[in-house]
C-alpha cells in the first residue's frame, strides 16, 4: 500500500536486515529491538491488522513466525520467547501493516508483559462468554458442548 | 498429555467458559483476565510450545485466534486487541500447552507490554541478522535478496 512502511521494506525501498524471505512472507530485525534478535515476520501482502488479513496469508507467517521463534531461541541462547501481535494503537500497533514480534526473553530483561487481573463474578464471566460464543463448524453440532456455559 | 491443565479442560474434566471448539481447537475464557472477553486460544492436541506444536495444528489454531480476536473487538466494544503467545518461564508462560492470548484493549487499561528498547549499533544488528539467517525454500534460492545483510 502506498506509504505503508512495511511495504516499502517488502519492496526493498526502504533497508531491513532481513532474516527469512519467501514469495509470501518476510522476516527482518527489529532496529529497536527489546533484546537482540527480536525479529518482525509479516506477510508480504498489505493487510492492516489481524481482521484483514487474508487466513493463507495469516497460516503462511505463523508458520514462520514458528521457524523464526526456533531460530531466535537457539542462536541468541535465548531463556524464553513471546510471540505478540498488536491490533490497532491502544493494542500499541505502530505500523499499520499486520506483523508478529518475536521477542527473545532473558532471566531479568527489560520486557515487561504484564496486566492486573480483572476479578469477574462467574455470572459476569457466563455474560462474557454468552456474548463470545462462536459457532464451531456445522458437521460438528451435535457434539457441541455447551456445559462450560 | 497426563497432569497437564489445559489437557483436563480440553477433557472436560476441569470445567471451562467456552467460546469455541472444532476437532482440532478450543478456545476458552481466561477466568483471571487482563480484561473482560480475555481468551485462550489452543490447540486440543498436546503441545508444549511452538517450538514443539505440528504446523498444521498451529495453522489451525492461528485461524481461529483470528476469529476470536474479531469477535473479542466486536461484542466487547475494544478499542483494539492483543495476541500474544508464550514460551517458557522467562517468557511468562504459566500452562505448558501451547496457547495464544486474545486480550481486549482500551484506552487507560491496565496491560502494559512494554520493553526499554536495545540500542545496537548496524555492525550489532548485521551480527544479529547472521546468526538467525533462515535458508529460504530452495526453490527461490535463485533471488534470495543478501542485499540488506
Amino acid at each position: 500500500m502506498n506509504g505503508c512502511l512495511f511495504c516499502k521494506i517488502v519492496k526493498g525501498e526502504i533497508p531491513s536486515k532481513k532474516v527469512y524471505e519467501d514469495s509470501n512472507t518476510l522476516a527482518f530485525l527489529d532496529i529497536n529491538p527489546a533484546n537482540p534478535g527480536h525479529t518482525l515476520v509479516m506477510p508480504k501482502k498489505h493487510a492492516e491488522n489481524i481482521f484483514d488479513v487474508e487466513e493463507d496469508s495469516l497460516k503462511s507467517t505463523i508458520s514462520i513466525v514458528k521457524e523464526m521463534a526456533a531460530a531466535v531461541k537457539e542462536k541468541m541462547n535465548a531463556a524464553g520467547v513471546n510471540v505478540v501481535q498488536n491490533n490497532g494503537k491502544y493494542a500499541g500497533q505502530l505500523v499499520n501493516h499486520v506483523h508478529f514480534h518475536v521477542i527473545p526473553r532473558f532471566e531479568n530483561d527489560n520486557v515487561i508483559i504484564s496486566y492486573k487481573r480483572v476479578q469477574l463474578t462467574e455470572k459476569e464471566l457466563d455474560d462474557v462468554a454468552k456474548k463470545l460464543l462462536q459457532k464451531q463448524p456445522a458437521k460438528r453440532v451435535d457434539d457441541w458442548d455447551l456445559s462450560g456455559l
